[in-house]
């Protein structure tokens, strides 16, 4: 008897990091630098309790945060999201609708809904070359192709974007093109964060081809790291901000990393008509986020809770960055290309020519021995024909190893790599 | 320029409860008894806040809480889930599995992911004619085929599920259906509740029609309503303690309309190779569910509050529905069909025959009128060319509704009834 499972449901492939994770709990011994968890002793335990007793502490306020709210997300929390976006914008608040606001259960449920309300089976999407991986995920699962933009440490290559537009016009293959997804802000896997003249050339870019795609195709934002951010100079403008945003950028931003990631809430912005299918379709997976969730961060942000939250937040992962670095300095060989982030979680490191650290490497196998577990690179490339999938490459996470393990593992790993490189 | 949207992002209708809740916001005078909200005054307002207080606490409880969990589910809820249904199943365990449960934003969540595994556009479910209509919006969105099976008040008509599938099997359409689909304890709409040899027949049709389908044809239970059970006599067993269940049967259950709804956590039991689709499926829609809210209703599980607060629940809703019961007494004409539950949230009303109560019926204009809301039957029903939808009949919740509300409510809708029958 053949399985009932549809297309779907055959084809969906579990997460790479699956394996790695199984890896990890299966050697308890083993320090991981994979993992994307955020820091646990910064976890805000007090501020959670001291907000969800003020919210709790009486039938008026506690009542609501326990019953249904609406799809779209409980209004003040909307409200919210748009200024606080506005202040850390400059001020710039034209695309910051809270109407064109929906709150989802991460910002991970966002990407989901914004791929199914835009794309069929077969339909194109642009993406960072590397890129997150989950995203591949679903790009997989829904039989949708990807095509890898270069990436620099200031953001996608535009001329390469620009040559790749080119040919898929060429190639008839543009109409299947819905839109160009940046992970903006100290992006997962690199680090790199894209500048707004990238995000306004881009735009513009994918305007230009518009016409011969016969329908918009978007500029999708992901600035789910945005937040942790080392120092305390200017924040990079989102492309929000940019002239004509309103129709074309789809901005995807969280609270889970910068708050507390158990408090699973992100959130999106969207320009009609995608709004209003995203809203549909997310009325049908859940009709809406867990309403206490939703009163948590809307008294975190208007307390100033959050802010504080988010300044500790970034404190200790600049220590802790800083820890690896120069862990890296001292253990590492000096001929490696390491991109030095300016916040979030992680380092990518990328060896010498010809040599591997991907899944099937020898260095892969040999830090595994050592008892350390880092993300191949290659995990992060898309299925993408026209270029072969690099592998020399490692993404090592600073997020929610310790300061010594963080040492200690890069230690091991220095050691692995001394031996073959 | 055309829309970038997918088929899917076009097709997705707004669900038909938008526009009563948009009517009910528009005229504050107005009485719904139409929200399947669930009663506020019982939230538990105290009870969230004591164990949250004991999970945040101090940091060795309070960390996990705020940290990533699995996509699956935190164990601990797994087992102290499976645990409480075999308690209520009074004993029998053999398909409570926590390996094969996943717990999800609420139990809509799980049945969004369970389509998604299961079934291709074009595809066939068989459901209760009527039906839960969210449900139904799933179908719409994702251009899958609905065929209603005739329903009792003690469940499904098992002769006329026998006779569509018969049909069914004659057209060569059998191995489009996946899936039978019932609300088996105090049905959304009607308060049907599913005997367990009804359960027991309808599992045992399905298996003898799997040949000819070519693969198997699950039972997909859902259980939302199964714990607001009025009198505190025998619960039925769920389908999950049939023989075969563990490889045929889909629970779908939730914790937020016994809990709190603004806790939305619903859980879902499957057999392979459904659950590693849905749990893969998870990993992109989430890859999981606040791990915060997983661990208050484990707390609340394991330390008996749980139980406290359904007991609460029921005894309230045991309350308002006898006092619907006596306000439709007192104040609806002799000649309709009441529908009474023996728990959940809804009466289901059948007026004389040839008397409309649907969305275009002068009836429910003049409630309107009379500023009062019902759920129109027929939005409750499939679309399902082989019968015409029926028109006359309306879903009263007394979820939400205070007393004096319903009394009130029932006193207008009952005035309007006597004009027009």
């Amino acid at each position: 008897m053949k399985t009932a499972l549809s297309a779907l449901g055959r084809r969906t492939a579990p997460p790479p990091i699956s394996w790695l994770m199984q890896t990890a709990l299966a050697r308890p011994q083993l320090i991981s630098l994979a993992a994307g968890f955020t820091d646990n002793a910064t976890l805000p335990v007090d501020f959670s309790r001291k907000l969800l007793n003020e919210i709790l502490r009486s039938p008026p306020t506690g009542r609501p945060a326990l019953q249904y709210g609406t799809t779209a997300g409980e209004e003040p929390l909307r409200r919210l999201t748009a200024s606080h976006l506005q202040k850390l914008d400059g001020g710039h608040d034209s695309a910051h609708a809270p109407e064109r606001t929906i709150i989802t259960g991460g910002s991970q449920q966002f990407l989901y809904l914004t791929l199914e309300a835009l794309c069929d089976e077969g339909d194109l999407v642009l993406v960072e070359d590397p890129t997150y991986f989950v995203f591949l995920g679903i790009l997989q699962s829904r039989g949708l192709k990807a095509r890898g933009v270069k990436l620099a440490r200031d953001g996608i290559d535009l001329a390469h974007l620009e040559k790749i537009l080119t040919q898929l016009k060429k190639s008839g293959q543009l109409p299947r093109v819905k839109a160009l997804y940046l992970v903006t802000y100290f992006q997962n896997p690199t680090g790199a964060t894209t500048t707004l003249a990238k995000k306004r050339a881009a735009l513009k870019l994918l305007k230009k081809f518009e016409r011969a795609a016969g329908h918009p195709i978007y500029l999708l934002e992901d600035a789910a790291y945005r937040e942790l951010r080392f120092d305390q100079g200017a924040d990079v403008p989102t492309a929000l901000t940019l002239s004509g945003a309103k129709h074309r950028v789809i901005y995807a931003g969280t609270y889970s990393k910068p708050f507390a990631t158990g408090v699973r809430v992100g959130f999106g912005i969207l320009p009609e008509p995608v709004y209003s299918a995203v809203l549909r379709l997310k009325g049908n997976h859940d009709f809406g986020t867990a309403n206490l969730l939703q009163h948590l961060l809307a008294r975190a942000l208007a307390s100033g809770i959050y802010d504080r939250q988010v300044a500790l937040g970034r404190k200790n992962y600049a220590r802790k960055a800083t820890v690896m670095k120069r862990a890296m300095t001292e253990h590492f060989p000096a001929n490696l290309e390491i991109w030095e982030a300016g916040g979030g979680l992680y380092f990518w490191v990328r060896l010498p020519r010809g040599i591997s650290a991907g899944v099937d490497s020898k260095i892969f196998r040999a830090a595994l021995k050592h008892d350390v577990l880092y993300v191949p690179g290659e995990l992060c490339y898309a299925t993408d024909p026209s270029r072969r999938r690099p592998v020399g490459e490692m993404r090592l996470s600073f997020g929610s190893a310790s300061a010594a393990d963080i040492r200690a593992g890069i230690r091991r790993l220095g050691a692995v790599l001394r031996k073959f490189i």
